[in-house]
């Protein structure tokens, strides 16, 4: 075991693409891992290729608590409740982390249960159109940021009471489990984090959603000339619709802010467009600002020549435990900057 | 020269990506071809790599008229009325087409100069988010669709007149220029045309600088933490503003009327996320169906397991000039089919 791994086993609830994908990443570090998945095939498939999974929850559950492991749910949005409520019965001790892609609602769901000294939310901003064990695979957190959520340290540090150490041995472990993947981990609180991905994952899946119902009434004409820009921008409408919902849905409140903005560019376009000299130039210059920005700003650099790809983002040192460490997650939120823990 | 070669050299005016690209394809399969770029550093860099082109406009459609070339007009938008009205001075019996992505203004400007009988609108339904002869490169077009109207003879069979000889020669050989590059002809009527690209093409440019925007706004954590889905919904975001100019204005009276379908279900998809209960399910279905249409009918079929690719666009064989062969380009068109011309 080397100084990365973490300090206990680990056990993944629910292994479809999120899930199944970082069982994978886990072993093959030779991190202690094992999981549960629902689906009995899925199961079996997984046990067939040498993994440690079972169809039965409350054994994986039990095993999880007499081992002392951290435990990640990784169902969807609709299950987590039911999962939490089998956690508090036969997992009282362990540790607690997510991987759902909205953070509001599984942190109320954490205080109802009174979870939140034993719980670090999380969220890996990565995953293709597709879902299932049978669709994950290693590496797809290589470089992809992971959201690792503060607020119960935030509150205490805000009272001026010290944070306990059990918690911090929950973050520290999330921490490096998500390093184990080759993931780059970002502070951030539930709230800040809705509001971004609200921005950046949730309406990119409502316009994807759009532009495929629309292209798609232009018909068979429509679907022979489009491109690779419709095809682009339509990707992520070929996800399972029901994940779809899981996202959206729990976050319609910062959802609908973001969706407001988009309206109302949207509808200052159309009514340029319908002038009698039409002129989106503000459009198109803000656009391509912003996009430049987002390429100078967000994971990997692209320019680098190097094989070693250099991060862009800024990287913050982190004593955990020490005089102003949530400071520190504060400023690393602040930054959008990923954090190096020892 | 075998069959598919087009029986004239070809003129290619602006070698931008989509013309320098055309040049690089034509010039590789061993067709006659020329062309002409503004830039002079442009022309020298294309010439030094072994090309026949010149920064001097008079003199390369001079040189078109004498060897009774094919004019590509490949300039955006704004520059067209400026070259048609070089072309009707020192090219008066040259055959025209063009490759610019709306066509109802381009016809337009055709109509005014009295072009009809030798022009042959064109649009190949490709490109990068990159412009210039500097990111022109070699099969660019391969298994796009490239749109060509026929509008001109759909006028005089609709009268019951004959299609001129000149003009069918036109036809066939912007056809088999296409066809040279690897693409697929789609033959659609401007209108059609226009109203399509407004779709598939238009409304995704729009919907990646309000994504863009809207994404910026978060600031830097929201750049950090947007991933895969954010990065494919705003690539196109990146192409130079002036440029996506040149395509959205023109076709402003298709693209608010697609825009329009777009916000009803923006606005309807708002109002149920306001709501006490928020559901989505009829948007992320009917996106997820759309979605799968699209799929199973552009361009070369995914699930090919061979390495040469099947088009699932249907393939109409058009004896050009035969009785009904305005028909079957109207045939084509409604089942956005491609054709084999002989």
């Amino acid at each position: 075991m080397s100084m990365h791994d973490v300090n206990r086993p680990i056990c993944i609830i629910g292994l479809g693409l999120i899930g199944g994908s970082l069982l994978r990443d886990l072993e093959y570090r030779d991190q202690e891992v094992f999981g549960y998945n629902r689906s009995t095939s899925a199961a079996r498939s997984a046990i067939k290729q040498g993994y440690d999974v079972s169809d039965d929850l409350d054994t994986v559950l039990r095993r999880a608590e007499e081992r002392g492991a951290l435990i990640v749910v990784a169902v969807p949005m609709h299950a987590v409740g039911e999962i939490l409520d089998r956690i508090v019965e036969l997992a009282p001790s362990c540790g607690i982390t997510d991987v759902v892609s909205v953070k509001t609602h599984v942190l109320d769901m954490i205080r109802e249960r009174g979870l939140e000294s034993r719980y670090v939310g999380g969220h890996p901003m990565a995953g293709t159109s597709e879902s299932g064990w049978e669709n994950s695979r290693r590496d797809l957190f290589h470089r992809a940021a992971w959201a690792i959520t503060f607020d119960y340290a935030q509150e205490l540090d805000a009272r001026g009471e010290r944070v306990p150490q059990s918690w911090i041995d929950v973050f520290t472990d999330v921490t490096k489990m998500a390093k184990l993947t080759s993931a780059e981990v970002v502070p951030v609180r539930v709230e800040a984090h809705d509001g971004a991905v609200a921005r950046v994952s949730h309406l990119p899946h409502v316009f994807a959603e759009v532009l495929a119902v629309v292209g798609d009434n232009g018909g068979i004409l429509a679907q022979s000339l489009s491109a690779g820009s419709f095809k682009d921008s339509t990707r992520v409408a070929s996800t399972d619709p029901d994940l779809v919902r899981q996202m959206l849905e729990p976050n319609a409140p910062a959802l609908v802010d973001a969706l407001d903005e988009a309206l109302a560019l949207l509808q200052e376009t159309r009514e340029k467009l319908a002038s009698a000299h039409p002129d989106v130039s503000e459009l198109t210059d803000a656009g391509f600002r912003a996009r430049t920005r987002l390429e100078a700003r967000s994971g990997a650099r692209k320019e680098s020549v190097s094989p070693v790809k250099i991060s862009s983002r800024p990287v913050i040192r982190l004593h955990v435990g020490a005089p102003r460490w949530v400071a520190q997650l504060r400023q690393a939120e602040s930054l959008g900057g990923r954090i190096d823990v020892f």
